[in-house]
């Protein structure tokens, strides 16, 4: 099986937008072990549209098409593929009353241009579009057969999975089964990571894929069998090794974020964390709060960005301040204690550091930051020295915090730089912060 | 004259990678009022290399290739090209020189394969890369001019900037300039602003971009001329007009975002501000805090999520929450006005709603809203109901409160829902914030 990923619009041609629906549909046609061979992208022009279908349908068995669905003069998908193969133009009465009804749904009153999404070449089959007013459609042609999809990255990801992947997967004449799983890391680097599990993916029927979405590293171990059950028990075994060799440095799968899981740690021990933050000023506290249910296990937090807020708000003492500067241990770690103290919190976390660009000294260079985490039973306090700009220096000690937060409910106790101990037992396997 | 961008590697067929090259290229391009007609990808398979390039021939005068100039046995791009196009492969002596001089540069040394980075296809003109080992090339075929550049982003712009644009422009015989601006506009919705400026647009000197970047809206307007000095007034122009029209809606110019835009007024007029944050919950602390320099007049904030906090720390009256609710007017204020004193800033800035996905009632559904500005002549409020989901209801919450910022410090005062006008003036033209 051979495929090939057709993106269309002006937008793309100029520059305008970064295409990432063609990385999106990529990535997921290998779900069934598909590679792409050529993505492509053609400008709002119908003899460059008519071209780039029948090349496609000529060189590729599946054509995943997004763009150009929508209800202006510019969107000419359906209509050039009509062209392309000589078909002609329907209207399908059940996508007109789906557009029609989505219309009635939102209040707003359906225009001539939006009945032309009902219309499609002649054999086409009409795919759903729950969230938007563009249905697709597959449509066989000669040896490949062409899904169309709106360009909305939304839209086009639902129909993807929903109605796209599940017909393409039923086209597939005895394949194999492809089972992926995405690991999230954070605390070890890429290259550490290769060397740790370069073993892992020996066999031709596992592979194991990196991503780095900073400050994360993602792991994508893939397995290949005959059957499902097969798929899922080699992946199954694979992802196991991983997590035998990197124990906590993988906190999570999929899409819950280091936030989500510090957060469900939380809800799930009855705890609730307060913030102190300075340099990261409100990331933290954005992060935690960006998962539903926050309400739960988060308190509150204060930007203590200038001292006399540290102070005021605080009740970091001004000759700590002096004595020490803004950016040291004894002012987190009071930070830290005296938020959770004023919030009722079970945890307090602070940070105090120098984000830069600005307000580095010899002493104190840009890139210094101080974390500190209190709760009943201590205050655990360490310093790191980030050598980024701005926005990843604040990035990056905020997901240090957030990593605390989650080992800590974990049972871990801070013991040496950057090394989180389980209590009482061994060192953590690969339990780098 | 026709232009084409060729990306190389199987990272972004397979969807590892969201290619931003193409993207950038044809922007670029589009100063040189280069139109690109064809974005494609290809993998690291010969066939499929030269089967692009011969097809690229055909129908571009110009293309642009990225990717494949590496040391590895992957990198064929060089060999491809001149298998292409019936030409041998030289060893081109001061690119070698080069590649071995960057090696010592930075202390490692120089192995064969990255000796192969140095052969190029006969008649190719080199062409350097002073930011890393893989030199690029030109390379006449045809009707057609190829540009082959590494496919590290940072590199390839590097190329694109200072060796491949000057070579174009000189071909391009008597070719026109383009100017183009990015106005970055916030409270007005696509139609709105589509409809306003229909007319602006009617030559065809001029052309007028729209893009959305929630919450913003981005316009960019695109000016033709002969020379330089044409452009550049034709465009003021037209940015002129657009300024007319809608005025305060537009808030920036180019990377400037509208947490920039606020602390820069800020900063002129040497006031400061503190935030008192419910839903956003540290949205618009990270924002501001994110701006270099911010400690010069971000004064901090309380993120009160819990309604303790909110009494705690902010000072808001018991009675007030029993009798009101957290999500009302009287708290939004008191929480406005107590954080103003608390922190000692000029301007307290608050925030109280119900982001979702649960939390709402009947007489306070989700996507309720209060912000509140309160500064020495007083506190302005106003409520909102934005039907988002979580996330975007956040955003689009502390885009507002931003929003409101930089209007108190243009002098503007809240008057009527959703309207701010100019202290003592007539409403201000387009003034929906």
């Amino acid at each position: 099986m051979k495929a090939e990923v057709l993106t269309i619009g002006d937008e793309l041609l100029r520059g305008e937008i970064i295409d990432s629906n063609k990385a999106f549909l990529s990535d997921r046609l290998l779900t069934l072990d598909i590679e792409t061979d050529y993505h492509a992208s053609v400008r709002d022009i119908p003899a460059h549209m008519i071209d780039a279908f029948q090349r496609a349908a000529e060189r590729s068995d599946i054509v995943l098409v997004s763009g150009g669905l929508g209800p202006t003069r510019d969107d000419l998908t359906s209509e050039a593929l009509a062209r392309a193969f000589g078909r002609e133009m329907r209207v399908d009465a059940e996508a007109l009353a789906g557009i029609r009804a989505f219309f009635e749904s939102v209040g707003r009153e359906m225009t001539e241009n939006n009945a032309t999404q009902a219309n499609f070449p002649d054999g086409a089959e009409v795919l759903p579009n729950p969230i938007g007013t563009a249905p697709g459609f597959m449509l066989d042609v000669e040896r490949a057969v062409f899904f169309c999809m709106p360009g909305v990255p939304r839209e086009m990801m639902r129909m993807m999975d929903e109605q796209v992947l599940p017909r393409i997967a039923a086209r597939v004449p005895g394949a194999g089964v492809v089972r992926a799983r995405l690991l999230r890391t954070f605390g070890m680097g890429e290259s550490t990571l290769d060397a740790d599990l370069a073993d892992v993916a020996a066999s031709g029927d596992v592979s194991l894929g990196f991503r780095t979405s900073f400050p994360d590293n993602y792991l994508r171990p893939l397995a290949r069998a005959a059957t499902e059950g097969e798929a899922d028990a080699l992946l199954e075994k694979v992802c196991a090794t991983i997590r035998e060799r990197l124990g906590p440095v993988i906190y999570g799968e999929g899409d819950e974020t280091l936030a989500m899981v510090a957060g469900r740690l939380l809800a799930e021990r009855g705890a609730s964390v307060a913030l102190a933050e300075s340099c990261t000023g409100g990331l933290i506290a954005e992060k935690l709060t960006d998962v539903p249910g926050a309400s739960a296990w988060f308190k509150g937090g204060v930007v203590a960005y200038a001292n006399e807020a540290k102070q005021a708000l605080l009740g970091v003492p001004e000759v700590m301040l002096a004595e020490h500067g803004a950016v040291s241990e004894p002012v987190a770690r009071a930070m830290a204690e005296n938020v959770r103290e004023r919030f009722g919190a079970d945890l307090g976390v602070a940070t105090t550091g120098i984000s830069g660009p600005d307000g580095g000294t010899e002493e104190k260079p840009v890139g210094l930051v101080h974390v500190a985490l209190a709760d009943a039973e201590g205050t655990q306090a360490e310093h790191f020295v980030f050598p980024l700009d701005r926005t990843r220096h604040r990035q990056l000690t905020a997901q240090v915090a957030l990593d605390w937060i989650r080992r800590r409910m974990l049972g871990f106790v801070l013991e040496g730089p950057s090394l989180l101990r389980r209590r009482g037992g061994a060192s953590a396997p690969g339990g780098r912060s």
